[in-house]
């Protein structure tokens, strides 16, 4: 293991870091909320560490998928815990873990809060919380192979380690490249939401936090209402937004290139945005009649469908109360999650249909028992170990969904809420139902649950394998 | 397809079940409670439909996978329709539906009821009721293999498709002797378990219908208050042997052979009932303040837990009311459920480890991606194709349990209900908590639920695979 590379790559995410409260800091120095001088203590300290870290060189810069594993699992959990810092310094969340809760919840893109009065947190604070899901959603290790020219071509470990879904994006040659266009891809989107939020009459704070948000698929508001603060026309624009950044990154890259045909044929996205249709419809039939007309039984349920299958987790009504249908179908959700490559969460799309696609050959086997029946995907054979990977990513979900209820049923919370609190976590969707539905919030969960809860966020965003990785003690030997 | 021999076997199912009905009749005659001639219509019903089919021999007696799936799918559908037709003709459960529903719930040894009063139930219609649970638990063909011969050494994928288990029970060189051997041990297990309860002062009537259930795992008691009409010594036996019979029977035929160290080595039981102790050890624990004594809340623990575990079912308490944690604990035990090769229900426990080996062989893949790690089950090396039909009956068993809770959820139940109520069929556990808790039954659901839950229930016992595989025009196609 080459413990030098991680120790120096960690540096460079701790300086970025002290970078990216620069906004921060100039927010608080506008609104003059008494954070500067929690905002710069964090920046100091993210810097003394930092440096020194940067300074030692390693000599050799060749990442191996253990190194990418590792260096993803420890440079996140680093910068959250720099991360939580304003919040307890400012006294804005006194309490330790729950400071660290809401950085967690943030940098994993999940959206969980413990906070009752979103409002009345420092606007400077509120823009931070919204960063670190903006930071999360597109990978900050992505970020630092876009800016860095050191990190070279052997960094596709580590852009694998930090992308969602079982195979990265191979748009460009190298990881670098790659890294570099999504940057921009990413960048762009995200103004051009902003700006469009701004014609409609939205004010900059709110634009900016609101769209910082959507384009991580995050899930954090700066205001306690969520989404219901603002106006319909509003609703839709982050609606379509939140569907945009769920989507492949591939199929843009392939748009960009006026290939449209083949955009459209990626299989994942096809079925993703026909699902999306789909639930959408079905839920609007079960609410019309709580609604003011169709359209607006429309609107509501394509918001919410899209709020919890891109991992997002805002809300503009309390969907706890729809019916029993309309809640199992947005539980699915959670379940399912959005396309790989993209910046939302939760199981993928892509490995749900390679999951029927499975079934499907598994049944033709025993038809058919002397021949070979192939899974293929876009056209092409997928290789087995893509599958393999992807049905123990499954595995592994599972088992660590039934540890997590587990121990956090010792706050004997009732089941519905247990249950939706962990998939909320895991799958970084945020709020769930009852207790923790869109009018409530995590706060009351002991300090034991909570710290379920961050591992599950964690493991939900780096996708299992990277955290449970540095978990086994056999990393830490030398071969 | 050889429809021929489908048809063949399916006679011959018909005729064995016209026999099964003998000892009911045989009830009914002592207790006189108008049921004969509706049993007598059964039984001719069966002859009628399976002797013609019988005498058409077929001139091939080799079983594909694929006949033995769909003979096994087709068969235990058949056995099901026609075990229903004495509820509904003595007007003892009237609703077709409901006397179906309880009926696939006998054979697939589920023991969800939809009864309320079960001790107002005729004597010969609740040994029916247990009868159902003993034929589905070994298997109604497996037994149909042990006693005819002509069905001979080509039969092995029939005693494949209709085991329990990733992989069949060889204890024997060919098909029919195992499946002679294992009835064998199955009615020596049974006639003990009769003859200990009858020591205990249990009636005879009881005593034969309370094994009949445990020995299939299975759920139904002649009583409407379950096992809590027992004495504690009574639970206790009826405990132990659902944990006997939820065994894999590969561990009782290296007994016979004094093999004991072979039998504690097979991982398989041992991690099951190492397991099982952990459990009830948890649970006891979180119930002992409610409980008289310490050895009360151990002895409710252990029945409870087994009861779960095994998928029969039994009840001594309202277990719906004990702390979360026990709740969660035994909603897992209805996930996981018993060992293969036993006649209990489940993912199975040797699935579940085989999962969590291939979750550390990908982990260590991606440390060492040079070397090969196998995974290994009782010291030998686990087959690829076993290892990949594990993980698509996980996944396929995913599959099914959302798209039959957005079905049943239609019927506005609360999630707990509705959760509970899929397990419960799709494990062939019975009951489950909330509204279908040991206290509460299946009665309120819809006729569409009831469907979803036969289906699931059919799913379920018979491992999902010939049961989706009858589903597909491709099957019934000429090669």
């Amino acid at each position: 293991m080459n413990k030098k590379l991680i120790r120096y790559i960690i540096g460079l995410l701790l300086c970025l870091e002290a970078a990216f409260l620069l906004p921060v800091l100039l927010t608080d120095l506008i609104y003059r909320e008494n954070c500067t001088f929690s905002i710069l203590v964090t920046m100091g300290l993210c810097l003394a560490a930092g440096v020194p870290l940067v300074l030692m060189k390693p000599e050799n810069k060749v990442f191996s998928l253990r190194e990418g594993y590792s260096t993803v699992a420890l440079g996140w959990l680093i910068i959250s815990i720099f991360g939580t810092v304003p919040f307890v310094l400012s006294g804005a969340i006194p309490s330790v873990i729950d400071a660290f809760f809401e950085t967690v919840s943030g940098f994993s893109t999940t959206g969980a809060t413990i906070l009752s009065d979103v409002d009345g947190m420092p606007h400077a604070l509120n823009l931070w919380r919204c960063m670190s899901h903006w930071i999360g959603g597109m990978g900050v290790l992505v970020f630092l192979m876009a800016i860095i020219p050191m990190i070279g071509g052997s960094s596709m470990n580590l852009m694998k380690a930090e992308s969602t879904g079982p195979s990265v994006v191979r748009i460009m040659p190298t990881a670098k490249k790659s890294a570099r266009w999504l940057y921009i891809m990413y960048i762009s989107i995200t103004l051009m939401q902003i700006l469009i939020l701004l014609l409609t009459g939205m004010n900059v704070f709110d634009a900016i936090t609101i769209t910082l948000s959507t384009a991580g698929t995050g899930g954090f508001a700066a205001r306690t209402a969520s989404c219901a603060a603002y106006t319909v026309l509003q609703q839709v624009i982050i609606n379509i937004f939140m569907m945009i950044f769920s989507i492949n990154f591939s199929a843009f890259f392939l748009i960009m290139q006026k290939k449209f045909r083949e955009a459209f044929r990626i299989e994942e996205v096809r079925g993703y945005l026909l699902s999306y249709a789909a639930i959408t419809a079905i839920i609007a039939f079960t609410i019309k009649d709580r609604c003011d007309s169709i359209l607006d039984a429309v609107q509501q349920s394509a918001f919410q469908t899209a709020s919890i299958l891109t991992s997002s987790g805002f809300s503009t009504v309390d969907y706890g109360d729809w019916p029993m249908l309309a809640c199992i179908l947005l539980i699915l959700c959670m379940f399912v999650g959005s396309t790989s490559g993209s910046t939302g969460c939760g199981i993928k799309f892509c490995r749900i249909l390679l999951l029927l696609k499975t079934i499907r050959r598994e049944l033709l086997s025993y038809l058919y028992p002397n021949s070979v029946v192939q899974v293929r995907m876009d056209g092409k054979k997928v290789d087995d170990a893509v599958i393999r990977s992807v049905h123990v990513y499954i595995a592994a979900y599972i088992f660590i969904f039934f540890a997590s209820l587990c121990i956090i049923s010792l706050d004997s919370f009732d089941f519905l809420t247990s249950f939706t609190a962990i998939t909320g976590s895991l799958s970084n969707i945020g709020p769930g139902f009852g207790l923790v539905g869109p009018t409530g919030n995590y706060s009351g969960f002991s300090v034991l649950s909570k710290a379920v809860l961050i591992f599950d966020m964690f493991a939900g965003r780096l996708e299992i394998f990277p955290v449970l990785m540095v978990l086994m003690p056999r990393t830490w030997k030398k071969f």
